[in-house]
C-alpha cells in the first residue's frame, strides 16, 4: 500500500464521486491523527496541532497555505495562541474525498 | 477624542476590569464593521474580512499576526478561502477591554 503522504492530490470537480462509509473507514485509519466530524450535514476531516505560541502558529499555518495553493485545494484553518486546528473536506462535493485524506496525511507531515 | 487606531494597546492583565456595557456601546460605534458576539458567555468582537483568494486570505492573517505580536496581544483567526474571520477578546479577563477595540481598530487598518 502506498503511504498517504506520497500520493499526488488531484483537482476534485463537482462530479467526483464522495467517498464511501467503507472507504472513509478504511482511510481513517492511515490518519490516526485526525477525528472525523459532521458539520452542518457536511462530513470533514479535523486535527487540532498544540503549537508553543503564536509564532509557531503562524508558521505552521504558512506551511499548509502553501502545500494547499501548491494543489489548488484549500483547508480552514483556525490560528490561536497556541492551536491551529485544521479541516480538510472538498467543498465541489460538499464532503469526503481521497484527496481530502492525502492532504490531511501530508498536512501532519509538516508539523 | 484619539482615534482608536492611534491608541497604543497596553498589556492586559487578569486584574484588568471588563468594559461595562456603557463603555462597549460607546466603543461599539467607534469600529461600525465588527460584531459584537457572545462565545460561550464571553463577549467577543468578531469581523469577516472578505478576500479575492487563499493567497490574500493568508497575507491579511500575517499582517495580522506581525500586529499581535508586537503588542503580545493575539486574536483567534480563521483562514479560509475568500474570508478571513478575526475575533478579539481578552482572555485573562474572559471579555472585552479596551485593548480589543484599539486591536480591533488597527486591524480594519491593515485590510
Amino acid at each position: 500500500m502506498t503511504n498517504l503522504n506520497q500520493m499526488k492530490c488531484e483537482a476534485c470537480d463537482a462530479n467526483a464521486k464522495l467517498l464511501s462509509p467503507s472507504e472513509i473507514e478504511s482511510l481513517m485509519q492511515e490518519v490516526g491523527d485526525w477525528s472525523l466530524i459532521q458539520d452542518s450535514g457536511t462530513q470533514k476531516l479535523r486535527r487540532v496541532f498544540h503549537t508553543q505560541n503564536y509564532v509557531e502558529s503562524i508558521s505552521l499555518t504558512n506551511a499548509i497555505a502553501q502545500l494547499a495553493e501548491t494543489i489548488n485545494h484549500h483547508p480552514l484553518i483556525v490560528v490561536e495562541y497556541s492551536t491551529v486546528t485544521v479541516e480538510w473536506w472538498s467543498h465541489k462535493i460538499n464532503g469526503l474525498h481521497r484527496n481530502d485524506f492525502i492532504m490531511a496525511a501530508k498536512t501532519s507531515d509538516l508539523f
